[in-house]
């Protein structure tokens, strides 16, 4: 097997290479920045979340796909705008790749174009963009509507800073080709399932869309002021109404357009009063009725049937991924009593896959942001403990007859499902001990001759010091019910 | 939360972009060569062996670590030969790389040389050398002995064949900080629990020693022609004793050399009878014989606790990784029917942590080929039918109000964990059930007026056509029990 541990013939003869390099690692080693090792309390953790959204996404019928690392630069570029172009990890062809290098930007130094004729391939960057190049490219094998989830890591050459990463996972579940406004209701209700099922209650789920924003671009009658305006609304529980009016004009937005969006500045009441006052704000315009009318059925059935633990919240200067969403636009706040950034988002998108060339695949979807979510779960202590479960037990080794009595005990137990293990090396009991403890292994088990003699083994319970005979049977009773 | 399906503000002004590139996308996206893409059924079953593989890996106390998928290419470069360097995919640096690119290597047009000057990031080529930068640069967290786990991507530039990939996933398992043979033990019983789990009886896990191959290149009397030697030797079944030997003198072999050797021509009979004809062969050699204690200690320990379904064969040709393991060598071979090469492999190195300065930590590891594992799983036919099970029932969609009764008992079908799924849009009752034929959703629930009025379900098993009208708490059952 070539393929694995790979150090073949070719590299034997060369191995000096190996040696010379000693030299110049002298200095204790280190990983790029923005990017992270992980122990295994941290996989544990991290798995353990993973576990249950993906658990989640698939009891609500969305189904795993995989794409690759890295995909053909053409299909990146272009996508993310000139800043995600930026922030792409681009991969150097491999060989003598300035045999191919355009001469001219090789001349005039000029990096940003050098690029395309050096570097064919590029890292991920999100997981939407190649969802849509994998529905396109496989659209004749997809039965659609497809539901699907994927949970993969993504690279961004981000300037690093806390909780931000050059490499970080993306959770999402998207359904392509159906316009159903029932699949905006099931989201929600999975948002509420994962939190929940995580310990997370009260989290907020706020909802736009992306009409009701057009709705109001109308009212004001300058769509390229929305930004300006949607940012300054935001600021409402900040800087008070004066406040946001004083920026709306700042930014050029004219008084009769701040009139006729009053209700905004006193928007409360329930989810169905919210929208109540919609209908009326937009009465004139066509977009924003029919948003008007989305958000209705979305959250009216969304109450119907009831969330667990999460709370609906109509938002209207929620404005994410404006240009792209077209319908419902979702994002998910934390628990009030933990101050962090949002920790998942979505919405609809109704020509996704038309950048590959395939028209009209309307599609809609959520993301969990692992990295804050465990975070948040972090704080609010919710981890469980069995999480990081190491051995249940740790037999320590008096020398070989001993390992041997030991290693026959093992491997029944292991046949049960219970994990234990043997101290390798014949060394110091107090370090046996020692180890057992800081890898929080709550059992040891001695072999001694006389165990041998009597075929008991001595069940010590490292916490109360509590120590048992035990034939192998209770041995593995005490084990599994410990 | 910016981080998830980003599309920033800066973007949204820059969406141009998005639509001039249309036009160059107009043919059908594809991947790169020697990556691919995973559909819900590949996936699904690549989970189930990977997960028979960590489950036992922690059974066996190995903990997960995870690396980042790019390195600082110093930790990587010079580790694996000229050939590895040269497989290595280097990341290209961000922003303006040429402004620091070397001026000579530039003019000169040396890709090779210019590639340190313009590049600082590498993707991983495998978890070993990943593995010994984590140690030493986590040493003083660490509790030794560490056994740690790691299943992660790995990428080489490698010409893409038929089961060769540039992305692929390596499953490695090892101990570092102990010269514990027990671990060479208990790493053949790990290859035996594992595989037996997986259905493949009869696996053969081959073991060797370097210290038995040093003896041999002593007894031959010239260590450089070691490795024409055993690959000469490992023809045997192929060409026979004189057409082996024919071949070792054409290598330069002494006749001498070859005489010394001849019990390795007729290398048969039990482990422990091959090992006391090496113990003859070898008992110049002070290196072999320790070699020879060593295979002996193994395999006499694994014979006596015994494997379920694996068979153990020593295997004097082996020589894997020669330049960096020290003692045991394995490779595991899968079931004589298949056609296929080795499916696993590892060994014991003393010195892994040495090229980053941590001296005397010896380690010893295995790995399992993942993508032949799963070849060998379904060309035998050993994935279960239940891998990949998608909902268990689709509810058929005929509008508006049978939908939210629907949604429902949807919400409490859920909540008891069973997955079942509405379809999404009221279109032809007849694309709907062909919808859940091509997904393999085995029954479909039907909610017309009728069941509506007397609060009932008629629930449709689709591979007998059989119908049954049943409430809520008697479709619940049924859906748990199918």
């Amino acid at each position: 097997m070539q393929r694995i541990r790979i150090w073949s013939f070719s590299t034997l003869l060369k191995s000096k290479n190996l040696k010379s390099n000693t030299h110049t690692m002298a200095s204790k080693p280190s990983i790029p920045k923005g990017t992270r090792d992980f122990s295994p309390i941290e996989v544990a953790k991290r798995q353990y979340i993973i576990q249950i959204i993906k658990s989640n996404f698939e009891k609500f019928g969305f189904q795993p796909i995989e794409t690759p690392s890295f995909e053909n630069s053409e299909t990146l570029m272009g996508k993310y705008g000139e800043e995600g172009d930026r922030l792409i990890f681009k991969i150097l062809n491999s060989g003598d790749y300035l045999a191919k290098a355009n001469e001219t930007h090789l001349e005039n130094k000029d990096s940003t174009k050098l690029t395309a004729s050096i570097s064919e391939k590029a890292l991920r960057y999100d997981l939407t963009v190649p969802f849509a190049r994998y529905v396109v490219q496989h659209q004749n094998d997809i039965e659609f509507p497809f539901k699907r989830y994927q949970i993969q890591p993504v690279w961004r050459a981000d300037r690093p800073q806390k909780g931000r990463f050059r490499e970080f996972f993306q959770c999402d579940a998207d359904v392509v080709g159906s316009k159903s406004l029932w699949q905006e209701v099931e989201l929600v209700q999975l948002y509420d399932t994962v939190f929940t099922a995580l310990g997370l209650a009260g989290v907020t789920i706020k909802i736009n869309n992306r009409k009701i924003l057009s709705g109001i671009a109308e009212v004001i009658g300058a769509s390229d002021k929305l930004i300006d305006f949607t940012v300054a609304l935001d600021k409402l529980d900040k800087i008070g109404e004066d406040g946001v009016k004083k920026e709306m004009m700042e930014k050029g937005i004219s008084d009769e357009a701040i009139l006729k969006v009053q209700p905004l500045f006193n928007f409360t009441g329930t989810i169905s009063e919210k929208i109540n006052q919609l209908s009326v704000l937009l009465a004139d315009s066509q977009e924003g009725m029919k948003g008007v009318e989305e958000l209705r059925f979305i959250c009216d059935n969304v109450t119907e049937l009831g969330l667990s633990t999460a709370i609906l919240d109509l938002d209207v200067t929620l404005a994410r991924g404006l240009n792209y969403y077209t319908g419902a636009i979702f994002e998910v706040a934390p628990p009030k009593s933990v101050s962090m950034g949002s920790i998942g988002g979505g919405g609809r998108y109704d020509d996704l896959t038309g950048i590959f060339g395939l028209k009209n695949m309307s599609g809609v979807g959520i993301s969990f942001g692992l990295d804050r979510i465990y975070l948040v779960v972090e704080e609010l202590n919710l981890f469980p403990e069995t999480v990081t479960a190491t051995s249940k037990a740790l037999f320590i080794n008096y020398g070989e007859a001993g390992a041997f009595y030991a290693m026959k005990a093992i491997k029944e137990l292991r046949n049960s499902n219970i994990k234990v293990e043997l101290y390798p090396d014949n060394t110091k009991v107090a370090k046996q001990f020692q180890h057992a403890d800081k890898r929080g292994i709550p059992f040891a088990v001695i072999v001694g001759e006389q165990e041998m003699a009597s075929n008991t083994f001595l069940l010590k319970n490292l916490v109360t010091g509590e120590q048992l005979s035990l034939d192998f049977e209770s041995l593995k009773q005490s084990l599994l019910e410990s």
